[in-house]
């Protein structure tokens, strides 16, 4: 019997958002390419808080149950779904469809097609709403699950199908490796992500951060370095590192001054995703070194099974605090007072 | 026996930037690993306006001449010079100098280097000033003089050796030729030479204006495209550009949206340097692509030579307007006006 509904911690309204009402509803078809996934844990990312508060603008779905970072069982599959078993432990990240079709799709860069169908707060290409996983069940195509090997603990794999993808997919794109420097820019959930899985691929990791507050956590990850980006801290850096990762949410970084410390040609990568625009950036900066101002979106299909198995191979444990999914509200909290070291998840508390 | 002066049309104070006083002043040592250089003429770039003007900021050197785009006659060679002939017609660029030693020099990325010298208004490693083109004499370090090909003439060549190169080397490094889409933004100077050479790779190119007053321009140069960079431009060139070359020395153009018509890990390449910061870019365009904003430099040795080589075979011909020298006043107003159709020439008229 198809399983037709989902029960989610909701909120109503953007201005509310502290507010996580138990909420019934109905989830959208199962369709013959999806998989229904029972909620056994779940991520708080930086994105939940953004969307719910209205940060990134008006919600496309009538209330939002956040959560693209979701572990848990099989417990359907479409007809085609050729991938998966019921009763597998699998994850799903922050995108649940693509079209398949574009340029993008057949990449395989999936996580930049043209029309995406984002973890939550999202339509599908028939209009029905998708939710996410702060909630008892999520569906999501075949392509947009991923096996979670045995060996890792479901609230350590959780956070990395978006944090830790989110800053894997720029490392390995962009060769992070023995012999390479990498700068990481904001030590948060991403940031800590980035020191762990920058260390696990051999590179030498430098932390930026504002202050010395968590200079020894950097070092505990893995980083060489730790560098507080007092004034005038570039000077000696310059033609340094062969990428530098943003992972701090912010508009008002020392860009340009980051930008400097590269080798020639080499990215930063800017995966924060701050509301307003960015600036401090000058061309003068940019040609000395030809240096290039990139982001990034999550990975493909191919990085989380490439970054899950380093995650095995390597023992990369995340930094987790893990709580009952009815305290979402004090995990958003954390995210908002910037108090989280490094990554909540929700554990399954929903008798549904 | 040893040219000891040079005689130049100068620029004495920054406030008083169309006073061109004729000027002789004492050239910088031949040095074993340099070539002297008899100007026959010299481009003008919208270089030479921002920096007499001292929009780049404060000077270097006591008084500035200008021209980094110099053709002329080799007249003498330094003691360990191999690869130049007294009599010998040579191009001479926008920096006369490396240090031979860092990554950058070794790359060859010698337009990278982390102490270069640059075409004029700039000190060499011994600190003697070094002055430009709109003169009788330069001096470079064999490694920035270039062989020209008989088949080209002077007045074509010269603003190839900074706006053609400018353009030519982001041009080579990021794959444009058959089959890719290339955006040209602004066309003055440089985006004229990247019309032009983006065409003769065989690149389709498409032209970005404020308004259709060049489109026939661009079209004869040889874009297939042009358009007006009008509200809402974008939306249907999603995803469509493999290379973006913005010329456009202006700091509020709609980077935005212009970023967002790159396909996948693309790049927009900025090579106008406007005196301010850059602005008007989100980190949620940029990750919805993966695009970068990058900038560039000149171009190396290689470039500048293979870049002549395609002038020649592929017939490329700039639109220069010729002037004698001592109406350099005139070529440099036409640049603040932004009249040059689109390059100007300044031809030698110094009997020194």
């Amino acid at each position: 019997m198809t399983i037709t509904h989902a029960t989610g911690y909701a909120i109503k309204d953007p201005k509310d958002y502290f507010n996580f009402e138990l909420t019934k509803y109905e989830l959208e078809p199962l369709e013959d390419n999806r998989v229904t996934v029972a909620v056994e844990c779940c991520g708080v990312c930086g994105s939940d808080h953004h969307t719910i508060s209205g940060g990134w603008g008006p919600w496309e779905t009538k209330f939002v149950v956040t959560g693209h970072e979701v572990i848990g069982k099989v417990v359907e599959i479409g007809s085609k779904v050729t991938e998966f078993k019921i009763g597998q432990r699998v994850g799903v990240g922050a995108q649940v469809g693509s079209c398949g079709e574009c340029k993008s799709c057949k990449g395989p860069n999936e996580q930049y097609c043209r029309q995406p169908v984002h973890g939550y707060n999202t339509l599908w290409y028939d209009n029905h709403e998708h939710q996410g996983g702060y909630s008892t069940h999520v569906r999501a195509q075949e392509r947009f699950v991923f096996p979670i090997p045995d060996a890792l603990e479901s609230t350590d794999a959780a956070s990395m199908l978006c944090g830790g993808l989110t800053v894997f997919s720029p490392l390995v794109r962009n060769g992070a490796g023995p012999g390479k420097k990498v700068g990481v820019v904001g030590l948060g959930g991403l940031g800590h992500y980035a020191v762990l899985f920058g260390n696990a691929l051999g590179a030498e990791v430098t932390v930026f951060s504002r202050s010395d507050a968590k200079k020894e956590d950097a070092l505990k990850m893995g980083a060489k370095r730790f560098i507080a980006t007092s004034k005038g801290f570039e000077k000696d850096l310059q033609f340094e590192f062969d990428l530098i990762i943003v992972t701090a949410s912010s508009s008002k970084l020392p860009l340009d001054e980051l930008l400097s410390t590269l080798d020639v040609e080499k990215k930063l990568v800017f995966v924060g995703m701050p509301e307003e625009g960015l600036s401090n950036i000058t061309s003068q900066t940019l040609s000395g070194n030809a240096a290039a101002l990139a982001s990034s979106h999550l990975g493909n299909k191919q990085e989380v099974e490439k970054m899950l198995k380093l995650a095995v191979e390597k023992n990369v444990k995340p930094w987790v605090n893990i709580l009952p999914m009815k305290e979402a509200a004090k995990a958003i909290k954390a995210v908002e007072d910037n108090t989280v070291r490094y990554r909540s998840v929700l554990l399954q508390d929903i008798n549904a």
